[in-house]
């Protein structure tokens, strides 16, 4: 089988069109899941019952000319797996029984065993892969070292962070314990999702954008860094595309692309033409158009589609996305207004 | 009287230590505040009475050495004025009865008269200069028209102003009319602070960042220059130095500089040192440090506030504040803390 055009482009080999698939794709803009997680009872029995992680990960491929699966999931098991104990409260997003709270807390925590506190994880990417039969390629993901910590220590969603924050200027050794067995983690989380058959790793470090230069650097690029270094040292995930996606970092795509990884997330502040300049024939780019945009008109979604294709231009390495997820409001219509316009408008 | 060295840093003149204010440096973190607030029923009844506004104005002036008092207000009175019914509602934030649904809607509006429907902020203006007696300068404040308009069409506070982008993708002369009544509104509404005694003006581009590189440029930099060439061609206003703000916005510094205003706001997710080599001596900056420092001790406070002087540098032209306004969870005293610490490592 030759490879799939998604694969492709982030290895930054030549396609027939680009390559499109959507944050979030999985998710409660689409009726079909509300269904699902109707009837699973809870956001967290969705995720953590193989069976149906399966079923709403596959439901945008039925709808949309997808190019990629991604993985059902949250980006908290790797904390839930540590026995923080996460759990949702409607309205509120993930909390956590048990945050850290201290230094002794975090010194104790490990990495959890793969094979049994995250088997779900795994069972779901085998289930989905054999359900897919080599459509299209199934994306694993994580959240970043730095993400994660923020919502261990904050013990649920922030606007501040500050608590994680408070940590990183008051006791930075103890952070850095802590990112570092999150890294540990995160590497053996990916390397489970490789084994189990994803065939495309993304790491999201959707709270990056909110360190200041010298912090984003220290405390999430380096582990971002070790990630990339790992994986691309191990036989078994080394040919597999990385994408590191930091939300609102724009200002740090060079040290991202010098990461080692294969691919960046750009989200829609940053024109893609600059994006590639500045990180040149390193890495691949995914990205970006303004979420808000799948909100327009179909004649305007197109539009704006063709507008970032141009942006991006010509020459290989370009995954079209959104610049972050899906919101809940958008018209599965539109959806599929937009895929079909990268490919129209993608095409070689 | 020597003027004070809150304008002189403005104006990028020799100062003899940085001055230092905080963005919502009068509110709920403040015991005081609360008080007030309580005692004034709502949050509008206390922006729309001049005496209350007046009275938590002045409120941080007792407890810290701040260099600047700033207007107690909402940023959107103008809106209020024009007939669109502001409220509050308890842990969702603004509202209006009235939002900007069509086309219709927006072309009847029309700038409000400052001498009737917006009377009491400049009766407020007139009290606090009154009570001040020339201990600091008052700083009067706008929003701006595009962050205006997001909360004018949306109806309210929201994480992706949809609504506001679907105008701009669909129909983008109507929202253009509404910049431009905004921006009109705008200008006379600082131009009656600044009769009415305000002696620096600053406009809050709060949402500017959620908008990608050509949007940005064309639907809120357009207008934050229509607003500074309009206030330095009028002798009433030319000499009061115009801070421009646009949060989450670092990639057009040089454009905003351009724009003919005597300052820029800085958030903290951009070195002090890159935001001065890109504007060069066009424009003082007022930044940067992030708000979440305030959260973590005094030792740490002040390590953090003197690596912002040290990053700014040597030279003329910055007046210290957070990157963002300050959250309510924050403890006083740490305030102090800051305040103090500027002064002492700011000293020439």
């Amino acid at each position: 089988m030759t490879e799939h055009r998604f694969l492709r482009a982030l290895k930054r080999e030549p396609v027939d069109t680009t390559p499109v698939w959507i944050m979030r794709q999985a998710g409660r803009y689409l009726p079909e899941y509300r269904a699902t997680r109707e009837r699973a009872g809870s956001f967290l029995a969705l995720a953590k019952t193989p069976e149906l992680a399966c079923e709403v990960t596959l439901q945008p491929l039925a709808r949309f000319d997808l190019d990629a699966a991604i993985l059902f999931s949250d980006i908290l098991t790797i904390p839930d797996a540590m026995g923080l104990g996460l759990h949702f409260i409607d309205g509120e997003g993930p909390k956590f029984h048990h945050p850290l709270r201290s230094r002794e807390a975090i010194m104790k925590l490990g990495v959890p065993d793969m094979e049994t506190d995250l088997r779900y994880v795994t069972d779901a990417v085998r289930l989905i892969r054999r359900e897919l039969a080599g459509r299209v390629p199934l994306i694993g993901f994580s959240g970043s070292p730095w993400t994660l910590a923020c919502y261990m220590i904050e013990g649920g969603g922030s606007s501040s962070f500050s608590s994680a924050k408070a940590l990183m200027w008051e006791d930075p050794a103890t952070l850095h314990h802590l990112l570092e067995v999150n890294a540990g983690a995160v590497i053996a989380y990916l390397s489970a999702q490789a084994a189990a058959g994803a065939q495309a790793l993304m790491v999201f470090d959707t709270w990056g954008g909110m360190l200041g230069p010298d912090p984003f650097i220290e405390f999430s690029q380096r582990y971002l860094g070790m990630i990339a270094q790992a994986l691309k040292a191990d036989p078994l995930t080394r040919e597999i595309p990385l994408i590191l996606f930091s939300k609102g970092a724009n200002g740090h795509l060079e040290g991202l692309a010098d990461s080692g990884c294969d691919a960046l997330g750009v989200d829609w502040t940053i024109r893609l033409a600059e994006a590639r300049a500045r990180v040149g024939s390193r890495v691949a780019l995914q990205g970006n158009l303004d979420p808000a945009t799948l909100a327009a008109n179909p004649q305007a979604i197109r539009a704006a589609v063709k507008a970032t294709l141009d942006d991006f231009g010509k020459g290989n390495g370009h995954v079209f996305n959104l610049g972050h997820g899906i919101t809940p409001d958008i018209d599965p219509a539109h959806v599929a207004v937009l895929v079909d316009a990268v490919h129209e408008f993608g095409r070689r």
